[in-house]
Parts: structure tokens; sequence; C-alpha cells
């Protein structure tokens, strides 16, 4: 069964919170082959905060139809979310789809409404914004309430895309995922 | 004064240990707007391991003027050591330059000499490879020795890049660059 994970940048993504997740989350193909991760934006290229050219692997139009969602992060956010037209073209829904932020992402998350009542973590500088939507924020890693998630500082990546890997693979695969990544000594087992 | 550091990769080359390599040093650069980072090799363009298609900034032969010379990983290591041709092409000065690895770019510093009567640490898969070069492997996150460092495990580029922005920029930098992509609650500190 084919099931795919869209990465949501835009202009001036961060570049880590985009790479790691691409990165931790191609790692769930090494053991499922099915399994497919594009990055997804409005245009054919996005320039990354520091200057990567990176192309799209599709638009965001795809995101209605993924299996898991990751809306990542960056200054752009904050325009992102008073963009109606781009808001509406999403049409996620929480009772079928994993859907995802890291840092500022939540924002987004916020802004469609998918965080209603819910508690959420966020990057230190878009914690005001995201009170803005009525959000509790927790200082925490990683904030999930059934299908949704939100984590914050870069590094929290790991523990988002081993909870992902878990809700879509199992505990097996998500100790896996976490594992291959560690630092020698402490901790690292190779996933391949 | 301009320095540059430069991240070399290769055709196949492991995604996190570039991105996470190039967002860390490009950290550097939120202090020092005179801190250059570039991702060299030997096409114009390579492709990762999981399907980047990733514009280079430059070509190998930029590694002997860098300041900082950080070499990445990847299965394709294991045939470059064999290529005199393109080993002759670095002309690294450890004495003037800091030079370092990732995961299985170790192989290709002790290809050029780099680690001759040092030790080291490399990825699991790799250590057979790196100590029939001669090298005591360490079961280490980063093992550093004067201006040269090899880390290993994807997360240890951490300690890694901190280690080389102590070197480059003082301990005050190193911990900023480190703090800022803590977890939220797990000691993350905000450098932009």
């Amino acid at each position: 069964m084919t099931r795919t994970a869209v990465i949501v940048a835009w202009e001036k993504f961060t570049d880590i919170d985009v790479y790691l997740a691409w990165d931790l989350l191609n790692r769930i193909r090494l053991r499922d082959k099915e399994w497919k991760v594009k990055i997804v934006g409005t245009e054919p290229i996005h320039s990354s905060l520091f200057g990567i050219n990176q192309q799209m692997h599709g638009n965001i139009d795809e995101c209605k139809y993924a299996d898991v969602v990751l809306f990542t992060s960056g200054q752009t956010t904050r325009r992102l979310i008073k963009d109606k037209a781009y808001l509406d073209r999403f049409q996620l829904n929480p009772d079928k789809q994993i859907i995802a932020s890291m840092c500022s992402g939540a924002l987004l998350l916020a802004a469609l409404g998918l965080l209603d009542g819910l508690t959420a973590t966020t990057y230190p500088t878009a914690v005001k914004d995201l009170q803005a939507f009525g959000i509790e924020v927790e200082e925490k890693p990683l904030v999930t309430h059934g299908n949704i998630a939100t984590a914050a500082g870069c590094l929290a990546a790991i523990d988002l895309v081993g909870w992902i890997a878990g809700k879509t693979h199992g505990t097996e695969l998500m100790e896996e995922v976490v594992a291959s990544v560690q630092p020698v000594g402490k901790g690292l087992a190779c996933i391949y």
C-alpha cells in the first residue's frame, strides 16, 4: 500500500526543519518501499533561509491526499496565516490524516483551525502569535493530540518523526529510525 | 575578515550529514557576516542518497583555500578513497586549516594521510575500512586532535559544528549555535 508523507515548504523555509524531516522520514523507506516522501510548496523552486534552491516534488494541492502532512517553519509563516487563498488549498482531515508541524509551522495548523481546543508547542518567537489564535502553548518539545502533533526546537524533529513512524509503522520502526541518527557511543544502531 | 567553510559532498551523499552541517555552519553567519559556507563537489549537481538534486556552490579544488573543510558521508566514500586523481585535488594543510569529517567521511581523511598516528571515530559500517588504514577507532561521537576532528552518528554533527565554532569564533558562539537547535524545554535559546 503506497503511503505518502508531504513536507510543506515555502520561500525562506528554515533549512534544518525541512531537511531533518526529509532525511528522517525517508529512513522509513528503508523498511517500507511503498512509503514516499515529497517536499511541496507553491512554486517549482523555493529558496531556504540560508540559500538552498530546493526543487519542489509537487504542490500544496497534494496535501489533501497525503497520509502525513508536515508543516515546516520560517518567518514566512506569519504572512501565510493571513493568506486565505493559500490556506483554502489544504482541505486537511485530521480524522484520516496525520498532521504535524515543526516550530512556527504550528501557526499554520492554528490558522487552518486544526488546533481549536487543543494545546500546542512552537518556537519561542512564535508563541505570542500562536496564543493570539486562542491556543494554549506548552513549553515542551512535542505535543500530540490524536492525529495532530506540534514539535518545536529543531532537534525535536527526532521526537516528531519518531511519533509519526510509530503511528504509521509501529513502535519497532519508530525506535529504529530514532536510533539510526544517534551519535556513536550514545545509542546509534544502523538502519542501513 | 572573510572566512569560508566548505562542506564536501559527492554522488549519493548522506542527506542529513550535508544539511545538518549546512544549517549549523550557517548559524555562525548570523553573528559573523563575513563567514561563508559552501557545498562543493566534482560536478555542478550531486544527488543525495534520498534523491535531492543539490547544486554545488563550487568544486573541491577550493578546499585548499578554505578555513574549514568538512567531509560528509555516504557509501561513495569507499570508491573515492581509491581515486588518486580525486584525492590529489585537496592539498589540505592541517597546520592552517580546520579539517573534519562526519561518519564515513573519516575514510577520506585517512586516505589523505591526515589521520596518521591519530585516533578517530566513524560510522559503525566504516570501522573496518578505517582500521585498514592503521587508524585506531574510538567509539565516541567526536574525536579531536589539534585542527582535525572526526564525528560519527548523524546527531554528532551538533558536537562537531560546536567544536568548529569554538575554534573559529570562541566558546560563546559555540554555545549559542548548539543551544539554538535544542528542543523547546530542553535548552533551546534562539539565535534569530
